[in-house]
């Protein structure tokens, strides 16, 4: 499964709506003989992919797969049939398909004789790869990953607005590696006003890596002239965090980072459409400036937005924390 | 010397201006056959106690001890005499004394014949129970630690000043266990105003614990009537941290928590008077309320303090953080 997992993380960016899944067959002796993971969208799923690369090695064979095969005439046809038509005679799968539409291929596979286990590292896969797009398949809406960088207390500008760099290299090439795995970056029009970003995913080298979000702007403003943004990106003019993720999953956008302004990102909190933190927090203070959020609807204590902790890993000498809105 | 610093942990907060520290004293056979820590003013140190316990199984033995043993006669003999007089053949410790007065130690037991090793869990020792005194002992000036507890955006109340609780319980119970070992609680008189703390270090069922710190508030304006603080506090008329910080050296403080409020802090800040930070972050966002830090003397972003991450855990819920100003 961590090898599957890893194909899933290796197509990650590239397929949506459809979700990166990784597969990975195994001959009848229990040996890797095959791996796939999902093409862009009308391309070949994982398990086809893996099958190919298998070949007639398959037959008796195990494919061990991040998400329950799809059992639904699509653009492909259902992946429990080809794997049953291919000889595999034990499925191992981490999720469950949420989707009503494509669920089912547990049975269709047990129907045809066909071991199942379901449930392997499903954490790792439903909080890993496929977290925006289980998030999608049960909501209809973009999975939201609100990410900031700031100091250790909140701030993320110093008093007179400057604020390259507030936090390190390591942490600034982590979220380049990141947006490349992303389908969209949201900012709002101040944000685009002030810093001027590019909203690119590059390389250490500063090279444009293979794969590019969408740059998504919010404002009922134009964007400025001569803006970097001016030609590159999405504008949506809207005020509501809805609006803007009915616009995206249109585009057939399912993993979204919103980096800011505090503006916006208070938006968001309002209308809870935020549905993971991700914080690079400097080990710097700055005792001024602007803070991270502004007005998330919160005015007495008890009403605070309560996250839970997933994760605290140091990128470089910040921290990095994930948390997710308790529910 | 695991032993050496739990005794040394044991007698924490109780031994100002002298150092808590440990002793293990091993026989000729290397069993622990004696254990120490130093007594309040005017008592007996740590090798003292630990010889005392072990009696005539010290002879051809080893004391391992968390400083090194001092060579004045103070208030009681030198140490390291008392451990040659004791029969005492190998001395392991881990820091040593950079009080000149007191240093010299490990020549008097070399010119004895004792073997001496130095540095062993230096950093244990230096960072946990002796780090107060050991930058007293080097300054002349308290140490300080300023201790928070904020939300993830940096705030320490929200928008209608309501903060109790921002940490959890389990942080709260934590700071309590904290504030047994100390001499001082530090705060600014606003904070008395607002909150009117007792800065008492009470038990899980809200008992008094047998050691407790001094509290001193900070401010012009006289203690508020009935304040729990009114009759209890050190209050010192001053703006000045190094004005505090010289009142409580006077007193024998060595070990002093700054609990804010963030108009304190901030002047702690700018005059450079803070050698470590304890946050106690908590996953909620507030996204309105004071910040932590009012003011550091920053206005751009190159000018932050910077700070190095020590130690990071959860606590509860919540993230405690432990950095130190980079120097
Ligand atoms: N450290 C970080 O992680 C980070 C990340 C991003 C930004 N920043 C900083 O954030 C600062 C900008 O933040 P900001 O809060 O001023 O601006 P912002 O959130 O980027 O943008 C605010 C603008 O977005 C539009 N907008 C969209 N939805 C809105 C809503 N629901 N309510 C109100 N306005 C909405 C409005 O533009 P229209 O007037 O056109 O409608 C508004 O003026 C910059 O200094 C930037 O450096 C920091
Ligand atoms: N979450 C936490 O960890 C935490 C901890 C403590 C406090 N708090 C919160 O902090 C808030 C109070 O903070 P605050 O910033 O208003 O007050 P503060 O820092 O507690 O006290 C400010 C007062 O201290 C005196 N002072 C001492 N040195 C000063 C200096 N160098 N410059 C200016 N004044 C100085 C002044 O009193 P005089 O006018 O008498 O001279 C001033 O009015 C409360 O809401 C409390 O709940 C939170």
């Amino acid at each position: 499964m961590t090898l599957a997992i890893a194909e899933s993380e290796r197509v990650r960016g590239t397929t949506s709506p459809n979700p990166p899944v990784g597969c990975v067959i195994l001959d009848e002796g229990g040996d890797a003989v095959g791996f796939g993971g999902t093409q862009p969208v009308g391309g070949p799923h994982a398990e086809v992919m893996a099958l190919r690369a298998a070949g007639s090695k398959a037959r008796g064979g195990t494919a061990v797969v991040t998400l329950e095969p799809c059992a639904h005439h699509g653009r492909t046809p259902p992946c429990a049939e080809t794997l049953i038509e291919a000889g595999i005679k034990h499925v191992i799968h981490a999720t469950s398909d949420p989707n009503p539409k494509a669920a089912g291929g547990v049975e269709v596979l047990r129907a045809a004789g066909v071991t199942v286990e379901s449930g392997l590292m499903e954490q790792e896969v439903s909080r890993g790869p496929l977290r925006a797009w289980l998030h999608y398949a049960r909501t209809g809406r973009p999975h939201v990953t609100w990410k900031y960088a700031a100091s250790l207390d909140g701030r993320i500008a110093a008093r007179d607005g400057t604020s390259q760099w507030i936090s390190s290299e390591t942490s600034r090439k982590e979220v380049h590696g990141l947006r490349a795995k992303l389908d969209a970056i949201v900012v709002g029009m101040n944000t685009v006003r002030l810093d001027d970003p590019a909203l690119t995913a590059r390389d250490a080298g500063g090279m444009p890596l293979p794969h590019q979000p969408l740059p998504v702007v919010v404002g009922t403003s134009d964007l400025p002239e001569g803006a970097k943004l001016q030609h590159t990106a999405l504008h949506l003019r809207t005020h509501e965090p809805d609006a803007v993720l009915a616009a995206l999953a249109e585009r057939g956008v399912v993993d979204v980072v919103l980096e800011g302004g505090p503006t916006l990102a208070g938006a968001f909190w309002r209308a809870g459409r935020i549905d993971r933190v991700l914080a690079y927090i400097a080990p710097t203070l700055l005792g001024d400036g602007p803070a991270a959020v502004l007005d998330a609807g919160v005015s007495t204590i008890t009403d605070a937005v309560r996250l839970t902790v997933e994760d605290v890993t140091m990128s470089g000498p910040d921290l990095r924390i994930s948390a997710v809105p308790r529910t």
